[in-house]
């Protein structure tokens, strides 16, 4: 029987609850894996929802202040699931505590913080991940598989959007416990590091360092009223966001994020174009990966003319990422798996003493495209990121 | 905090798996269900297997022969995911010990055992239902409360392919634990029993009773060896089976279901075209309904003719069947998920004492549907279903 | 410069339309045919129209009786796009004539008439030909072309489906000028020979000859007003038709039309599922052909697992059939050009003395087809089809 | 009868045949015009092959110099269809004479040029248009009549690409009759003129005057051998190009164009997001216009939650834009449908003395969106356009 591996997640909200169903379910679909989660600890500000959401998850036990928590003996990971501004303080803890560390993304609020965060983590020799969960889509692993075999080649163009509709309406209030991300004091930035932060993050594990960028910002909406205190705000955050950018290789890309793409919900997509083939994806059709193949590596030889086209492969063979390990070829697996195998493959890594990816050094890359992209929107000038090659 | 639900589960293959996967996570994201369930025996022929799974599972105990779970005391609720040859037989013994039952589909090697297991277990007045999980994929059921609020008006053609193609391979051995459901002596037939059922039970959720067929099938391939015992048999399942129909409301409809189409995974499609508005589904794109809208019932007008079109819904809506208890606009679920709320279903049913469906009396009318399509392929006739209108 | 060859059009309605612009246009994209067509005269029985149709196009003349047409010394070729019970004898007097004959689908009103109209083109010698201009869609051309490269392997199934919703609104009469699709003594039957032959004619140019049938049809609308006596008749054709059937090569088959298809506008399609790949084509986005390709004929080896898909070709290469005739790679073709496509077919053949496929013992084929599908509706058993092996 | 309108058409490449095959067709299906086309006289450099051309399309004379051309009293219009070196000195001469003056994209090589051209048809008084054919896709017609009937509302976004994938290989020449594409001398600019002049065009009609831009622009291949003389040679083209922009309104922008897009071959896209709904279009599907209905202007209302979604409008119906002119609905027309859609357009325009659309003056604004991404590509700094608004 694998060791248990006693977990406190800080945070009951949407990401505690996202992360808590993967400890639950990983040691039942990933059997092999040297250490089971135990839910151990449950930290939350409020400690009546605490204790609710604790006895609907099967915590063991509730605390009300990080500080405790990462103080105990009884944890052997920290999870952060907490709003952006609370990472920094509680990383650095956890870490001088000796925990593993997961961290909720965006990593921090800034590249100062990151790189204090993930100094603290290095120096003290725990394993850590961000919680980048949509590289363990199976599609998007599998295009980072078919980069890897030299089916694309020399990389020409990369595109990447992430468009959403939600925050559309005027009267959507900001700040408190469900809408802290559209408060910049707590969030840091809006769609940047929200949802940017993934788009860059898979980018960069695809297609490698991106080395400059041009930036455009908006706030379309300027005022909202505070979710908990009812009074009348500017808002900080960025609505929308786009950008040109360079990667090292040379090949160029183009980024957009919005929260005002009326119809678009959770529309994160990306597509690489090299000279031997192309792939696309998009994260409301999470199934599958398009694929054009030119050239086959195998032989060198071109695909026969009147037979090219984009290949829709439904990723749910057991010959694809992730796949053997859920149910049979043509049964889809959900959002919530993207953790799961996130998940696994952290225990796998840390079982080995290997780093999983993306770990906090990683992470840190990012940060920096992101802080660019924000000073790119500031001075309208091209920014060069500072991510090491 | 809601009562337990003893569950005895008979089976430990794919579908041991599903359900008891369902059985963990359902109070997680239904947590206002009255009862809650308890994996409490695991129950397998081969005893080695059964610890195993019992242990990856969370099982309390193991029973290697079913007569003795359905007899503890100890057990509220039967689920059996055996073969379809052991359903009738475990169905009367559980029902005559007052448990619950769930039986996965198809309910009967035949009619005869259908009507006697649905006699059983009204008889017994015991909560009953069949797994026909499909019908709780959120695009699904939304196409029901399409048809419930009158957006398809009087209805003209249905339309079902069930497509699969990973029996091709001649090689492939049949019968034993794991491919019993190509061994006509356990499954009592091929794709009819095994996919067309999930058609059928779609259709006349969608479209009302099918009150006559006229069917083909055929079985590619002829001889397979077994999978336990090695010897050359001849193949007694239908490899594919295609049928025309008429339902009780004088639309008509072709259904076609094979495990020999090349490219087609779990490709069960429906469509349902009617005066005022059609629907589309498809099971390998399962977050998505296809809506047709030509007549708009609010207000009897019909869509300006510039601006119809198949309206493609990202079936993840707050607004959507079972999706407010899942994760956000835009975030798909899986295969799995579809146990998961058939099985929240049954519970809130059974909380208040009416019928889940499909229960066993309904699962009838579909097994009287495949038996019908089963003789006309004999006779090469049209055959009346029987079913109760 | 090529010869001129001259064309007596009969109809002026929309197929006089269509064949009419593509004499037009096949000497400016086909440049090298040997013959080009003149537009001689247009026979229409109303003169008034025939006269500004003539104008508006460029006939140079102008005849009401067909009679007179067929037996004028300067018409080399006449073209029959009149209605279906007029065929019959306007051919048997063209070929008496000598001149060639295209002739519009449905051949005949039956198999006797198809049978004596083949015959009588025999004797005479003369080239001919019926527009089941479907083939030309290069898609469809190229689904043939992967077929005959051996890329499908052994066939088990082939569905076919021909969807229309012009008709749903009991308030449309029938018969007269536009509408005599809709008259049973004019068109012969409805949906099955205007659209059924069209995918019964694709399915035995892609896989060979269909050897029996059982069918069923529908009438929705029972009765209707004629469109120019204002009287009301009941209504004699087939609404919608589906039937099962049984190639010479051993596969199955189904095949669908209706015109209450709601939002389906002409939705023509075809998916063939063989041992070692499949097509599918929707006559709705005629520029692609999806391909699944399982095992590569060129060295027998599989595809690898984790790259299978379906492939969507986008047919406007120049490597596809009939595109290097039109614009460049991405640009797409339409409706009108599958007759240009099928004209320069047709005169390539003549000018060397070869039968241009479909000719009229092509198209008998497809109306014994036709036949026995009407019979098998009438009596509910299954057909032969008598189709010639 | 109509009138004829006599055309000198200068060019006889891709664009001589495009353009002579709309003068071919206009009358046949828009017969309402006032003007018929008549093919006076063909102008090409190589008498041999104008020869050749003006045979073949039914031109009645051929000249080798367009200033014999312009200059004939028998031509009333000249369309310009030559190399874009060539334009400006052409439009000025036609104009001058007096003729009706038609133009390839891009108008100019340069906005200096463009304004003189556009001063020159001002002056002379005639009408003049230039061929931005794709706003004459029916369903980006369709998309402006959305837009103009409210049912976008404040407009957010917009988003265009514009990728091919043709000159890759290293190996293609450039320069001379068929490559001065990817000449820049004789060219201009690379994508930009050649590719985003068009997406550049459709979004202004769209979503009204673009104020600043910044770019980045990226030559692939360095050197190429002339086509003709067969000498190594830089490469001065821009092979790709993306921009960020700002339009008039408010609303935020990404373009890009580049032809190393493995797999895309005319693959021009575009989306609008506004506070009421979205539009989407792809030029390989031009049938199709897909739309996100949030708020139905009629009444203010939002579409139900659980019935949104994009529908994707097959753009056939008689209701649309251009559609009743040519076959039923269902039925799709192609890429030289543009052509003749956008004549007919100018035609109907010329007869009632209004500017046809696009003309000079509305192209010499893309000429400057153009320019200042040319402009901003070198200096990395955001272009105000001076676009009039």
């Amino acid at each position: 029987m694998p060791a248990p591996l006693n977990v406190g997640m800080i945070g009951y909200g949407f990401m505690g609850r996202a992360h808590t169903n993967a400890y639950l379910k990983v040691p039942r679909f990933f059997p092999e894996l040297g250490r089971r989660p135990a839910l151990k600890a449950l930290c939350g500000r409020n400690r009546e929802r605490a204790v609710d959401f604790a006895e609907q998850w099967g915590y063991e036990s509730v605390e009300t202040d990080w500080r405790a928590l990462v103080e105990r003996e009884d944890i052997d990971l920290v999870d952060i699931g907490s709003p952006n501004d609370s990472h920094r303080e509680i990383a650095l803890a956890a870490a001088a505590n000796g925990k593993w560390v997961l961290c909720e993304k965006p990593l921090a609020m800034n590249v100062a913080e990151a790189e204090e965060m993930t100094a603290a983590v290095e120096a003290a020799g725990v394993p850590n991940m961000v919680w980048f969960n949509y590289r363990r889509v199976p599609a998007v692993a599998l295009a980072r598989q078919i980069v890897d075999e030299g089916r694309i080649g020399r990389p020409f163009h990369y595109r990447a959007t992430y468009l959403q509709d939600w925050t559309i309406a005027g009267d959507i209030p900001q700040g408190g416990e469900t809408l802290w991300r559209l408060d910049a004091a707590v969030a840091g930035s809006g769609v940047t590091g929200d949802l940017l932060a993934h788009s860059i993050d898979t980018a960069m594990w695809l297609n490698g360092p991106i080395t400059r960028v041009t930036a455009d910002t908006e706030t379309f909406v300027t005022e909202r009223v505070h979710q908990e205190t009812g009074a009348l705000q500017p808002v900080g955050i960025d609505d929308a966001c786009m950008f040109l950018a360079r990667f090292a290789n040379g090949s160029l890309a183009t980024f957009e994020s919005t929260r005002y793409a009326r119809g678009r919900k959770n529309f994160s997509t990306f597509e690489l174009n090299g000279n031997d083939g192309s792939v696309h994806f998009d994260l409301e059709d999470p199934q599958y990966l398009d694929f054009f193949e030119h050239t086959r590596p195998e032989t060198g030889g071109q695909v026969p003319g009147h037979l090219t086209g984009w290949r829709r492969i439904h990723v749910t063979n057991s010959e694809h990422p992730y796949m053997d390990k859920w149910w049979v070829p043509g049964c889809t697996i959900g959002y919530e798996h993207t953790f799961i195998n996130a998940l696994a493959d952290f225990l796998a890594a840390a079982g080995e003493d290997i780093p999983a990816q993306p770990d906090f050094r990683c992470a840190l890359q990012t940060q920096r495209v992101c802080d660019a992209v924000l000073a790119s929107a500031r001075t309208g000038e091209w920014v060069e990121t500072g991510v090491e090659l």
